[in-house]
């Protein structure tokens, strides 16, 4: 089974901006962190980031017929990309939505998400454990 | 540690509404889940279920000095009720607010959320899933 | 066959309050109308009224195999509780909505109704009538 | 006692469109279990149709001085017309407002009615014996 | 194959009014275009005007078991009137909506069309042409 | 030099509806008056009143090529109607928009008017001298 | 009898200011024009200018038992002051609102105004001889 | 004459909670306070607090034909209850509301009352001292 | 200890104007009554009235290093006035912000106060007594 | 004349994407007939595909001096993309917005385009012939 | 060259009130660094500060003729008077408006300006900069 | 010291587009003009410019630990890009926001930056001046 990991624009920074906030745990760090996890669980990983909305529209097409699942975190594309929406939709992997911060807590624009109805579910609000958290939902889920 | 869950109105008729929906999964089964999963991580758990908004209030007042932290999950007074928020507001206990269901995939009214912006975090979308990572996420957050 | 009549907040007031604007009839006089009309159609009655949200919630749940339909003047519940709405999505009895006056003559917040789009269909603005008119479609309805 | 029942657009095709929605009874049947209630009220009954605004308003201006009272099924005038409202507030003959269907579990432009507020009372969601309860609650009110 | 082509308010005075704006070709011009290329296509086609809401809903309910497909310029009608919905919900023939000019460029209240999700499509904005493409395009797809 | 006096629906009702708000002048009455002025301003005058949008939309159109300037009261129809205000767009006739009432003091949706924009000025409030003086504009701006 | 005339801000600079749009009328012109006709209706006449809101209001105190009438164009302070509404409402002269131009064919903010209802009537569009028109209805009305 | 004071949820917890904000007077500290005032006045107080909207309801209920008047500090429920603003219209007892904190200096949804309007007046922001003003306004008041 | 009672637009009329509303009492006579309870309570007292919000501003500005606290009943400028409101914020002298009447019964643009959030606390509907009660609480307050 | 196609995200999954909904024709498919047509009037044709916002606004850049007209299927971007506005602005090349779906019954967001103000015209909800038929009406608009 | 620096309410308290927010600079050290600027430009300057808002608007009104361009920093009657504009609209010189603090990072009200479109630029968030900013602006604008 | 100066989506035909509106300065120019400024300035100056919203991120990401300011012309990016506001919040780069035009005199959807309230400030409406007054308010803040 192989999970796809999808990361969107500025988390590259995650560790190096407001350690105050987010905490000094980098992108990568988070990576080996739920890498392990995967292996304990028995699932393949592959792990993605990029700054660019066009990139990630084409990851998401690129799930069909490999990946079993995907873990999301969109960051600012989760509030204003349809194109990223209408990928999804087209592939149809199932996915679960995740938030490092709770995005309820913070202000207005932030707070509508255009993918979690397409969700599984959605893990927002405790750092890396959200990713961590996620993965286990999301493979408990594709096994069924 | 005490940990306390929190369920709102018509929760009782878990497993017997809409099985289609929700599954066939009683409240009762639920507690048990997630009794074992406070076990294997040391914590004492009470449960607690409700119709009456003002008992909901006075279940919140009782976890001051007493309760390290607490599952939420408001059902309709969720979207409704002040007074609970207030509760929350005064007793300033964590919790995490868990849903069964993937709320932001539900009617507008249901998509908004009078005490997540004050929760540690949210947990939806998973069925009684959302319980057991909820219950794992906030003991974790409170052992620091 | 049981009908259940389920009468929100204040009505108890009934008869004794703003009678120039109500009448002077008291709910157990309505009550009294009722039961008469439910005996000449042959159907058995219950009747109850609260002004307690929970209590009115559980009323509903109680009507689960044990009455074939409902005559529901929830009143200012009308309008604000989505707990009651949760409570008629979950035990799928047939039932009629009725007011004693026009509510689509009063102010803004008392023309919604958050309970309408899932009854058989609405009566209101004729008094003990609209009781009795609603009663007489729910019978027929139920009975096919 | 004479009662106009006025019928607004589109309900000439009752029974002929849809009929897995709206039944098969027609418009000219609808009419003929209704003038056998008014017979049996001993009041008389004038029924009209039309997909025409300007002669809807006509015949609301003809009530006056003639029908002691009217059943209004404005259809989707219901909804748009100023001018038939501003008949209704010109000729003050008590009218109850009806609908084959539930109109608040309808989509949200067929929610509001303009002539509501200035009705007897409403009866709808019974198909046609929205209008025969219509009627008796109408009679029952002009003869106080 | 008949092909009704229903035209609304105001487009009587076409090629004379404001002709800078919308050419010198009169409705009686464009009635020749059109029905050159029904005749190019083998289909029957019959043409109708009128400033009358209720004419126009009859107009559409007259469509029903004898024409195979509809063009529609709403004019006005096509921001205001839910009797002219309910007609097309009625007779459910299929209809391509047309516009001489491009509604999305004028002012807010001609931007919504209360026909369009009906239509199977819309062409707008190329003066007499939409009428050629709508007409072409109508008969393509009612011929499947 | 002709002027077109133009009354919308219900105007046909004047002086018999509601005499305590509206007076017992009748619209017969109402049109002696401003013929009286006509005549002392040496203009030719022709009056129309229609309760059917469709009847007032061909009323504008043919004010073309004709009538040197309008008078008009849409009543209703001045809050709901586009195809009126397209034919008025369309005919470039000058007018002045009259209300017997005060409509900025009248319920929300009466205070906006579909027409006002096009006219050369508004004259509301006076009763029949609303009339009377908004001759007495048309006419002096006409002669320039 | 006495009517007191009142102009709001910037008034002071008619037909110095884009004189293409409002002429070449001054303000000293039109009091001129419209003192001349208050002559020959036989009634005094007071003429107000002020740029500042305060002495607007106080000028609106003033007219308290001294003044049987108004004429007010309150030009930018229309829109803007509830202050000038609270003096009008005091002293409860009747007045007639007046505007040069067609507020309504103009930009949104000033399409409201805060005075409107209160008046007896509204002219406005035909430049000075809304004026005029404003007085003759003022003291037709006044002299009842 | 007797006065009740009402106190709605979570007013139990004052002096406990956030004492940083609302002090450390607990709400029997309240009491007694004003308790004292009463004495002073003249008056009879009983004094009442609950968490459940329908008690709340029923103590409103509970005036009638007993109390000559009430303080009213809704808590939550000021925001949220139709239920309490039928039961104050249904018993029209004079009352006057109060709040412990300036309510409009707080967020949105707690700036607008169900209640106020209702009420003679409102006394707010001054703590403990806002239900001292407050019974005195509204003893001297229902003694006229 | 000097406190300032600043009083806005209108207010000079009071006692005067709608006396069946606002009572007989000219605001000579509350400067009197609270001037009599200042004496009482040892404070200094200076009234001042304007209709000028410029006035106001300037008269806010004086009260820095001169007076300890400010009654202030706004009138219209409490809901239109955003200089007051920085004057205000510059000074930041304690104030209460007072009114006659129960604004939150009155219309929708006199419910939101532009001051009230910098206040202390309210006092609204008591007529002159909402002055004396707000003075007693201004000076408790300022005393600590 | 060349006459440039461009076509938004996703647009590359056509034909495998829900087949059911969209058909099984792909984007190469649908370029071989537009090719087809293009060569039957004689003008040559550039086809262009991407997933990235800032690849369409450059191929739009592309167009200056070297097409004399476009087709534009925007997909996502349609409704998101400003910076694509801004380059249409700049080129000014006349273009044709087609949809393969009928965008006007689809979700909320998904009706409004941002580039149709700018358009010549729009053919939606006909499948591959919007296209076709766009194609007819550019060439025919651009040869004038 | 004449530049006139018009100043607006409450700015007389500036380096008084709140220096930890706006500095210690007061208005007249403003003034000295703005004249030493107009020097070094070869302009003449003036400087006006006022609190009320018809002498703002009688000193634009004074610019006709007089100045060749203006520094306008409105203060709070940026976001409310209309009256301001109007005398902007007449006069018609060229000005610039300065803010001291970024208007955009505080609360809604202040973020929209009633001048700023009628603007040739805006300077705003650079402190006493922002009018050096703007003059040296203004002057090279008006030099062309 | 190194300053940064980001150019959004369509700058790159600046001088060729439109130029009766932007007038003829390219881009190019404009960067030559403001290095000239640098120099003068003693900074160096770096200038990028790209259509790409993921190039534009990565090219404020690019400022940490490098440059000491940026000036940012965000283009049509300033009005949809979180994603950039985001990579603006990380970096915490000091920056002034520049527009070429006067963006508040533009239409709705231009007037709200997503970035301005991270500013220090903006300078809009100056053509390339607003370059450089930028560049120089810039310096002067960082060399503080």
């Amino acid at each position: 089974m192989l999970i796809s990991v999808l990361n969107g624009p500025n988390l590259n920074l995650l560790g190096e901006r407001e350690p105050e906030v987010y905490g000094r745990t980098t992108l990568a760090e988070v990576e080996q962190l739920v890498r392990a996890d995967a292996a304990r669980l028995g699932v393949s990983l592959e792990w993605f980031q990029t700054n660019h909305e066009g990139a990630f529209v084409e990851a998401v097409q690129g799930l069909r017929g490999r990946a079993q699942g995907a873990l999301i975190n969109g960051a600012a594309f989760t509030h204003t990309s349809l194109a990223i929406r209408d990928a999804l939709l087209a592939v149809r992997v199932p996915f679960v939505e995740v938030h490092l911060s709770n995005i309820f807590s913070r202000e207005l624009e932030r707070r509508h998400s255009r993918f979690a109805d397409l969700a599984i579910g959605i893990v927002a609000g405790f750092g890396v454990q959200s990713y961590r958290l996620g993965l286990e939902a999301l493979v408990s889920k594709v096994r069924g």
